[in-house]
C-alpha cells in the first residue's frame, strides 16, 4: 500500500488528468497520477500534437506546390514521409517532456500501471481505493479522499471489420505509417476521417471518404460542411455519402489491400482507416465496485460539475462522452477539482466550447448550428460574411474560394447561438468568439471592436456589425 | 455649383474617409467624397495592402527556405520581384474594385479633384463650402451641412535629403520598386522601417537599418523590441541606433548609391529609404479659411468625437496625428459621423487600438508598456509567457526563440494596462485581447476562456491564468 493517503487519485494521465491534477496541485492537494501508457494521452500522442505536426508539414507542401502564385518559382521538390514522421515525433517527444516535468514542478506522484477501483472494505468504509497493477506482476494499493476518472477512449472498431494494424488500420495506426500507401480508404466523415483525409491527399495518396449518414460533419453547419466537401473534393478527394458498409460489401480477403463496393463496383485500396469514432475506456477500471453509471455507450455519467453518483468520485475527458476535444477535457477536469475542493467551479457549458477542424481549408465553430437551432425550438436569423471581402484573405489565400463567416441568431434575444467558420486560420479566429460568448457579449459588441487591418479577423467585426445593419465592407 | 445640397462632403477618400461615408449613407445622408487620387487612399495603395501582399511573398520565400525543416525537399528555387509586385498589384486593384462598387452600392458620390474649403460667403454664412478643382481645370463648389476632413498623411522627408525616387526613397517608391537592390539603409526604426527591413532582408538585399534614437519601436515594449532586433540581426539585418545622420554624414554625390557614416566608417548603399515618419496633408487645404485648429505638427486638432473647432467640421485619420493606423482612422470616421448626426457615437479610446508590425516574426500590441505605465504613475506587474510553452507554436515555427506574450498589470485595479507580444500570427491574436479591453474584461476572464486545442490563442489563457496564479502549462 502506499504509505501516504492522497488528496485525489487521477486515473488517467491524459489531458484531462494531468490538467486537473496541477489545477489540484495548485490548491494545496497531494495527488497521484495512475496512468498505464504515457503521460499526456491520446491528445500528445495519438491525437491533436501528432496529427497537427503532419498537418503542418501537409501545409508546407502545399505552399511550396503553390508558391509561383506567390512570385516564388520551385524547380522542383519532393518530401519524405519519414523525416515529417520523425520531426512530428520530436515534437511529441518535446512535449512529453514537458508534461513530465509539469509533474515534478507540482509535486505529482505518477504511478506507471493500471488502475482499477476497489469496492469498500475493512480498510476503508468507501468505495475508491486504487490498486495499481505494474508490468512487472508487483501491484500497490493507494487510499485517497477522491477520485477522478480521465481514462479516455480508443478508436472504435467496426464489427465486420476489425483492426489489423496492416491494412486495417486505426487512426494511431496511421501516424505510425513508415511509408504512404497508394490508396486509401477512409470510413467515417467525422472530424478524426476528415482530418486525415486532407493530411493524406496533400500528400498525394489517393483517398475516399466514405460516410455512412447523408453528408459529412453531421453535427457541424450544412454550409461550411458543404463548402469543405467541395473543396476537398476539388483537391481530388472522392466522397461517397449514404454509404452504410457491411460485411457484404467490404473484404479484406485480398493479400495486400481492402477490396470495398460502391455504388455496385468493386474498388481496391491498399489501406482502410476506420474513423467512425472513439470508444470510452471504462470496461475494465472497476465501476462494478461503486455506484457510478453509465450510459449504453458506456460513457460515465456525472452532474455538471462532474461529480458521479458516488460524491467523491469525478469523471472528466472523453469517458464521459460529451465533446471529445483535448480542451473541453482539460475545463472538465478543472471544474471537477474546483468542485471537489470548493474552489467556485463553473460548470462547463457545452454551447460555449469551441470546435476545430485542422483541415485544409480550416473549419471552427462553436455552439449551434441552424439546424440545431430549429430542433431546439428557436426562431433564428443566419448572417454570412464571405472572407473574399476581407483584404488580409485575399492577401493569405490564392484559392478562389476562400470561405465564410456564419453566425445564427436567436430573434427573440438576439442572442449568438452559434457562429461557424470555414476559411484561413479560422482554428486561432475561433477563440475570440469563445471568449465573447464566454464574458455573454452581443454580436454588437463583436462589430464594434477595434480590429487591426488588415486582419483576418475583421470577419468577424464585419459580421458583428452586419447583423446590426451597420456592417462596413460587405 | 454641385446641384445639390449634401450633408456631408469628405475631404480624401483613405480608409477613414470611404468607411465615414459609408456609415453616414447607412443613417441615410447624402455624401460626397473628394478625392485628388485613389479611392483607399495610403492603407490601399501604398500602406498596409501592397506591404502585406509583399511579406506575404517573403514569407512563402522563407517557407520554402527552410521546408527541409517539415519534411520537404525543394532542391532549388528563385523568386521573381517582378512577379510579386504584379501579385501586389492585382490584389491591390481587386480591392479598389471592391471600394469602387462600395461607394455605388451605398450611393456616394465621389468628385476626383482636388477639394479646398472655402470660408463664408454671401451664399453661405458658414465656412465649409468646398471648392473642387478638377485635373482638366474645370472647378465646382459643393454646398453642405457638414464636412470631415480625411486628407491622411505622406511620407516625411529628411530635410538635407530629400526623396529623389531613384537612389533616396520613401516608402511609396519602395512599392513600386522593378528590381532589387543589392544594398539597403534604412533611415528609421519604427514600424514602416522595420516592415521594409524584414520584407527586402527576406528577399535577400543587404539590409542596414538607422535609427536615431537609443532603441527601434520606441513606443512599443522594450523586451519586445530587444527580441525583434534580435531575431531580425540572426537574419542578416544590421542596425545602428543613437545614430543621428545629418548633411556631414549622408552623402548622394556618387552617381549610383548612397554614402553613409556610421562608426567613423564610410559604407555605401544602391539605395535608401527614409522611413522617419510621416506628415499630415492639412497645409492646402483651406484650414486658413476657418477656425480649425492645428498643431506644430500642422496635425488637426479635435475633441474626443472627432469634431474641430468649428462644430460643423470634423477631422479623422492619419491627418489628427494620433495613431496612424488604418483601423484607427476608419474608428475615428464613423465616431465623427455618429457625433455629427447623433447616432450614438463612442469616443476612440486609443488605448483599446490592436497596433500590428508585419515583420517576421510579427509583432502586435495594445495600451501601455511598463515604461509608459511608469511614466503614467502606475504601480504595475508584469508577467510573460514564451510561445515555446504552446504546442501549437512549436508545432507551427522552426525558430528556436518563438516569442512571447506579455501583460502589464495595474497593481491597485487588476486592470490590464497593456499587452505586447512578439511570435507567429499576433496580429491576429491581438484582436482577441481588442475585444477583452472593449469588453473592459479582466485577465481571469481571458485565462477562464475556453481556448482549442491546439492553438496559438492559448498563450492567452496561460497568460491570464499566469496573473492569477493559476496558469497550467507555465
Amino acid at each position: 500500500m502506499a504509505e501516504e493517503q492522497y488528496d485525489l487519485v487521477i486515473l488517467g494521465g491524459g489531458t484531462a488528468g494531468y490538467v486537473a491534477a496541477i489545477r489540484a496541485s495548485q490548491l494545496g492537494k497531494k495527488v497521484a497520477i495512475v496512468e498505464r501508457s504515457l503521460l499526456g494521452g491520446t491528445c500528445l500522442h495519438q491525437g491533436c500534437i501528432p496529427t497537427k505536426a503532419l498537418l503542418k508539414s501537409a501545409e508546407v507542401v502545399q505552399t511550396v506546390a503553390q508558391a509561383s502564385e506567390f512570385g516564388v518559382n520551385v524547380a522542383c521538390f519532393d518530401f519524405d514521409i519519414a523525416d515529417m514522421m520523425k520531426r512530428k515525433q520530436a515534437i511529441v517527444d518535446q512535449m512529453y517532456q514537458g508534461v513530465q516535468h509539469l509533474m515534478k514542478h507540482n509535486h505529482i506522484d505518477v504511478y506507471n500501471g493500471t488502475g482499477r477501483i476497489l469496492g469498500p472494505s475493512i480498510f476503508s468504509p468507501q468505495c475508491g481505493t486504487i490498486a495499481v497493477e505494474f508490468e512487472d506482476g508487483e501491484s500497490t494499493l493507494i487510499p485517497n479522499q477522491h477520485v477522478l476518472i480521465a481514462t479516455g477512449s480508443r478508436p472504435a472498431e467496426l464489427p465486420f471489420l476489425p483492426f489489423n494494424h496492416e491494412t486495417i488500420l486505426s487512426s494511431d495506426d496511421v501516424l505510425q505509417l513508415e511509408t504512404l500507401p497508394h490508396s486509401m480508404a477512409i470510413i467515417g466523415g467525422g472530424v478524426i476521417g476528415l482530418e486525415f483525409a486532407s493530411l493524406l491527399n496533400d500528400l498525394g495518396v489517393n483517398v475516399t471518404v466514405i460516410e455512412a449518414g447523408p453528408r459529412i460533419l453531421p453535427n457541424e453547419s450544412k454550409s461550411v460542411a458543404q463548402t469543405l466537401r467541395r473543396s476537398l473534393t476539388q483537391k481530388g478527394v472522392t466522397f461517397y455519402e449514404n454509404t452504410a458498409l457491411s460485411e457484404e460489401t467490404v473484404s479484406t480477403e485480398q493479400q495486400d489491400g481492402v477490396t470495398i463496393q460502391l455504388e455496385n463496383t468493386e474498388q481496391n485500396f491498399d489501406k482502410c482507416l476506420v474513423a467512425i469514432g472513439r470508444v470510452p475506456n471504462t470496461d475494465d477500471i472497476g465501476l462494478n465496485n461503486t455506484k457510478v453509471q453509465t450510459n449504453q455507450q458506456h460513457h460515465i455519467q456525472t452532474n455538471g460539475y462532474q461529480q458521479t453518483d458516488e460524491r467523491h468520485i469525478y469523471a472528466a475527458g472523453d469517458c464521459i462522452g460529451q465533446l471529445q476535444l483535448a480542451h473541453v477535457g482539460s475545463k472538465e477536469g478543472i471544474t471537477a477539482i474546483d468542485h471537489m475542493f470548493d474552489a467556485g467551479p463553473i460548470a462547463v457549458d457545452y454551447n460555449q466550447m469551441p470546435r476545430c477542424i485542422y483541415t485544409i481549408p480550416e473549419v471552427a465553430s462553436i455552439g449551434l448550428n441552424e439546424e440545431q437551432a430549429k430542433e431546439q425550438g428557436y426562431e433564428t436569423t443566419v448572417q454570412k460574411v464571405p472572407f473574399a471581402a476581407i483584404g488580409k484573405a485575399v492577401i493569405d489565400t490564392p484559392d478562389k474560394d476562400k470561405g465564410f463567416c456564419e453566425v445564427v441568431i436567436d430573434n427573440a434575444t438576439n442572442d449568438i447561438l452559434g457562429l461557424a467558420m470555414i476559411g484561413p486560420h479560422v482554428t486561432e479566429l475561433i477563440n475570440e468568439v469563445s471568449l465573447l460568448q464566454f464574458m455573454n457579449g452581443s454580436a454588437l459588441e463583436l462589430g464594434l471592436t477595434t480590429h487591426a487591418h488588415p486582419s483576418l479577423s475583421e470577419v468577424l467585426m464585419e459580421l458583428g456589425l452586419k447583423i446590426e445593419g451597420r456592417s462596413i465592407h460587405v
